[in-house]
């Protein structure tokens, strides 16, 4: 007997706020089952639907780091926890499936120690089994997986998160076709300066797009949601990105940009139809480049991580 | 006989916007008066308050290219304007005064030719003005000089521009010091790439500046009104700066840094009190490098260039 949570895939970046933006979708996501055992410390007993390729040693894995973090918080650094792990979603999908795993594991261990802890006050040690995984400490992946929302990390260190309005209707697709980016490999190929003029564009594009959200301005919001500075940088990875953007800007997505560090393509559009139409035009331009494809629809995910 | 208006002094960049956001406050500021005359064309029959340092030649003087442009847009290039242009305001201060002018001229013109039209349909011609001055096209001072609020500028071309919620209470300390700075020359000094992690940083605190207006959360408006790009490359211009900027949040300012090119320093304050203070505490450290300087103290002006 265990207690079960679910954690949402959340889409990185948004484009226009690199390391600092992320938000949920209600699918695909992660379940992590967590029991008590006699044997002290974290142990994973399980992981389904990750071919073999995600580490069984809790101190290497997201969720169990995760698990570990808690324990030692909560002055149980010995207890025995065994955690089973359902990734129901593809890794290095750029769909932040570790972070998943992370919130999923903190949930279900909180919950199965009855320590009363709200999920904002889980958030510290989701986020250290998250940065594990992903080579820093960007929140853009644990903070709404485990929160829900649209959320802006101001300052990692600190956990100085926020979350925007969503205007009312607000729908995402999310494509991913089969095949896989590390986000390491990902992050190494990014320039490291970018020249002014390219800077002072983003920002006012940054600055509008979240006024945009704020007053429900979804043309403004349109107009806003582009980025020009990682975008480019590795839309090369993915084949026939462009067309693929190209495909859902033409069914009217508000933006359509790469998810996280990738493969994963979103389209943030102002209805489920307009996302729906746009996410069936993505699946068609990724064919034309040989690549099947995954579609996801969903609205923004309010509750994030769940007991289920 | 003639009609005379009144253009505010303006704080562009607010640091945390270069180029992308300014404010309007409600003293000083420049007053033109437009009067119609029988000679053709646009004529500057006196300015006072420039120390003989600007233009009289109307197509040389942002005041006399903003009503020019006017009446070439209302079909009357010959049609004979005369314009007084009092400076009421330092020039080359970095608190937009070429900007004022150009408001003003365009706004008197327009009500001494009845045209009917609104000040945001003005708009385009008192930028025209502007552009002559700032050898670009930033539109940070004319927009809240013609229009009032803290605005946005997202695009300069289709000028798409947008006014931020300004929480109750905020206060506006300006404190000009007895120097002056060139815009082109503070432009000329800027470095042309920015790493990206600072570019990053950037992003979240203006994200975070934007959010923290709309929601009121002054906390966060504290935390992120900084300027880690410009503000460094800018300050060496200015005798004192960084003690002049501490003076300033010690007496509890939200933010301060260089208003526009400078030499003007400006203090983000969530109330008149503070604001008083941190303005006393600014021209007491510029005193120290013996530099007299004159104080403004105000709200946001959400009127911008009025008929007086």
């Amino acid at each position: 007997m265990g207690i079960k949570a679910f954690a949402p895939a959340t889409v990185g970046n948004i484009g226009i706020g690199f390391d600092i933006m992320g938000l949920a979708i209600e699918q695909p996501g992660d379940e992590v089952i967590a029991r008590l055992s006699n044997t002290p410390g974290v142990r994973i007993s399980n992981i389904t639907g990750a071919q073999g390729k995600l580490p069984l040693e809790a101190h290497l894995n997201t969720a169990g780091v995760a698990a570990q973090r808690l324990l030692a918080y909560l002055g149980e650094p010995g207890r025995g926890i065994e955690l089973d792990i359902h990734k129901k979603m593809p890794i290095n999908s750029g769909l932040g499936s570790s972070a998943a795993s992370a919130a999923a594991a903190t949930l279900a261990v909180s919950e199965l120690l009855r320590t009363g802890l709200s999920k904002r006050q889980l958030l510290p040690f989701a986020w250290e089994g998250e940065k594990i995984a992903s080579g820093g400490q960007q929140g853009d992946n644990i903070v709404p997986s485990l929160l829900g929302g649209i959320n802006l990390i101001r300052d990692n260190e600190s956990m100085d998160i926020h979350r925007l309005h969503v205007p009312r209707g607000v729908y995402i697709a999310v494509v991913h076709p089969q095949m896989e980016i590390g986000t390491r490999e990902a992050r190494a190929l990014l320039s490291t300066s970018i020249p002014m003029d390219v800077h002072i564009r983003h920002n006012a594009n940054l600055a509008a797009f979240v006024l945009g959200m704020f007053n429900g301005d979804l043309g403004l919001v349109g107009r806003s949601l582009r980025d020009d500075v990682v975008e480019p940088q590795r839309a090369v990875l993915i084949p026939g990105f462009y067309e693929v953007k190209e495909a859902a800007l033409n069914e009217g997505a508000l933006g359509c940009s790469i998810s996280g560090a990738g493969p994963s393509v979103f389209a943030f559009c102002a209805n489920s139809l307009i996302a729906e139409n746009a996410g069936a035009a993505m699946q068609k331009a990724f064919a034309k480049h040989k690549l099947e494809s995954r579609l996801y629809l969903s609205p923004v995910n309010q509750e994030g991580a769940v007991i289920c």
